[in-house]
């Protein structure tokens, strides 16, 4: 027999099921978190049409797409279909095509797996599960449920009991967009951004150096550098800004909005909460509130989520407009994370709460009525038909169960069993 | 702007809001259900090898098989990855990759996605979740195991709750061996298991004529098709194959095992279970026990589930034996026809508890407050917040929430609020 090689392709992961479990009961957690905040779940197709998926994608993002054929279909034809990169595109197109049957704000959130083929790198995969959370108006939408997004997140990572605190950092677009504006720097903030994106990753002078590379005098490259520097409270970075001595409408909007969010987001408890003007997210996509979820006793790991708010979700596929706000848990490179670093405090439980052994064929039946009882009350019980060895059948049972019930006809005389409960 | 169709693809599926909570329903029962009945779950890629796709697959699966290509690849080399047709092909690389692993018997369950570039018909998906129980031995598996698949998947479909009844007709692929065997026709067997296959999807002198068909004499063709009329009880059966005459080893071992499955179905209490020998579940694979769910109201529906016992998963992988037992529910192929023939009893609900309504922005603080209080205590809660008439926010909360919170001065000072409960 030829041998062929049985790993999982690179890029993806597959799990032994003691650890799927683990993994599965965080992604039921971000379920039942979402929903208790009140989003519903749609389950868009993984295939989509190529002309939606390239509409918006381009550079790296459309050089991973992943493009699909059918056996026998003509290889030299574009293909039609492709595999979906992100949530946020197949969103749009669920919006404009269900628009008239759905009630907005539409409060929505996707779990499932996403598809792109990067190289592939530890704790980035090309198969992948995404946890997102939109809230799309029709037209407008307030300022509250970029609120009301972070809050569902910080819960979220919250009901994952790491034993690692989680912190958000928030910043609205317009604060550097009104910014740049008074300082008459609009043209460069495509290069900004990004010199400010990158300037936690590279040492101060790093930054310096791309300020001047790109035409920055030495008083419009402190004004950056000062700028850069304000992380503390929103008071703190109103005063900060105004001594700066810039002035512009869209900057006032700005602070004014992330005043709004960082309120709503102490009036319900949360602390780890902080304002920081170096979060970007990317250039183009969003336009107001941008937030980042970090670990910050591990700063090597980067971001564990984030999102931020876009005036217009459809804008490739409608004229109408659908502003939103969004964010999500990228939940296999979190759970990488999470087991890299051992962040979960509660060690592997055996996944099962019983194996019912029955000592021969003659007590299946009576292993069959007990197991049918115990789930009833909600336990989760195998049945282990005993051919070999009883030593060997409680072997196996101590590695996938709690407890095991040996049943013999002793017990099946007497209608009673024993509960032997195995060592956590 | 160019207009994009913004349809999902042709053969797969997406729902409204309301109609994905009932499918997510039905998904959460059969994960609680395996569960409960000691399967652990596994998740593997949907991304594969297309070696490993295409070691086992042929025929009508092979043209089926989607292939996957990055952006930039050449479109002319044969591609390295393709997109899983089943569970099962999976599950058997798997296994070999990680048999040191794993606790034999090994009860798995895979809930998942597969696709299939099959042509679009009524009811027939492209991309669609599979729902499989395994149960896989090394070198050896009790037949006890086939009766548990086939107990887990009767207490699925009982746990759905439909309003028609589910029954299963079983079979054992050895009988029909064994008798074929007797009457020196194995050479035919082939033709013949396909013609009884097919043999209640046309008329009985069809079935005479494909008999003759492939050169039976008048005394064979008499057997066989009394053959086919044996479906009573596993005594009938018993008896009914002794008058006609016909003895071999294998057979009396194929009785055996049947009638050890059905009577520990019947020993659980299950009563919609029944004996067919027209039951034969494809060609190739099957080996011993196979079955098939239907709706016996429904019977234009054909099966809605199904599965048997296998000699060696692993075949193609490895020079080990794995023998195994398993099962599906087509999760989509059923959702669409629950949705069609309207067999779920309870009317569509409203899918979150409650709507918060504050009526401006002062009262925001205070919704929160009670939406994380409601929260704490299991439900699902969103805010409304209200840019819009109350008229409007409340015709919204009743399309999305069972209740209304609506929130003004006076219930902020009393720390008090009234609950609006719609209609159902």
């Amino acid at each position: 027999m030829k041998k062929l090689n049985t790993s999982p392709i690179s890029g993806t992961q597959e799990f032994l099921p003691s650890t799927q479990a683990i993994f599965d009961n965080l992604k039921s957690t971000i379920q039942k978190t979402y929903h208790a905040h009140g989003f519903l779940d749609i389950d868009t197709p993984v295939l989509e049409r190529s002309e939606i998926l390239f509409a918006k994608a381009g550079g790296d993002t459309e050089k991973q797409i992943y493009k699909v054929k059918k056996t026998g279909e003509d290889p030299t034809k574009p293909a039609d279909e492709a595999l979906r990169f992100d949530h946020t595109v197949p969103l749009a197109r669920y919006i404009v095509e269900h628009e008239n049957d759905l009630n907005f704000p539409f409060k929505v959130s996707q779990i499932g797996k996403n598809f792109r083929g990067e190289r592939a790198q530890k704790g980035r995969f090309r198969e992948f599960y995404q946890c997102d959370v939109d809230i799309i108006g029709r037209s407008s939408l307030p300022i509250f449920y970029d609120a009301d997004i972070i809050d569902t997140l910080l819960d979220t990572y919250q009901n994952f009991n790491l034993t690692t605190p989680v912190i958000v950092r928030i910043s609205n677009r317009k604060i550097l967009k009104g910014f740049l504006e008074g300082l008459n720097l609009q043209d460069k903030s495509k290069d900004i951004s990004s010199i400010i994106d990158h300037s936690e990753k590279v040492p101060r002078e790093k930054t310096e150096q791309n300020l001047t590379e790109i035409g920055l005098d030495e008083h419009e490259k402190e004004k950056i550098l000062k700028f850069i520097d304000l992380n503390g409270g929103k008071d703190e970075i109103r005063s900060g800004l105004l001594a700066l001595g810039v002035s512009n409408p869209i900057l006032d909007e700005g602070i004014e909005e992330l005043g709004t969010v960082l309120n709503i987001l102490e009036s319900i408890g949360h602390e780890n909460t902080k304002a920081d003007l170096r979060i970007i997210r990317g250039l183009d996509y969003y336009t107001g509130t941008v937030f980042e979820f970090a670990l910050p006793d591990y700063p090597e790991v980067g971001s564990v989520g984030g999102g931020g708010r876009y005036d217009n979700l459809t804008e490739y596929f409608s004229d109408q407009k659908f502003p939103g706000v969004g964010g999500s848990v990228g939940l296999s490179r979190l759970f990488f994370i999470i087991n890299e670093k051992n962040l979960l405090g509660s060690t592997l439980k055996s996944p099962l709460d019983y194996a019912v052994i029955p000592l021969s064929d003659a007590e299946i039946p009576y292993a069959l009525e007990v197991a049918k009882d115990l789930r009833t009350r909600g336990a989760s019980v195998t049945i282990l038909s005993n051919d070999k060895k009883l030593s060997t059948a409680l072997g196996h049972a101590s590695k996938i169960a709690k407890n095991a019930i040996v049943l013999g006809e002793e017990e099946v005389k007497n209608k009673s069993y024993k509960i032997k409960r195995f060592k956590d």
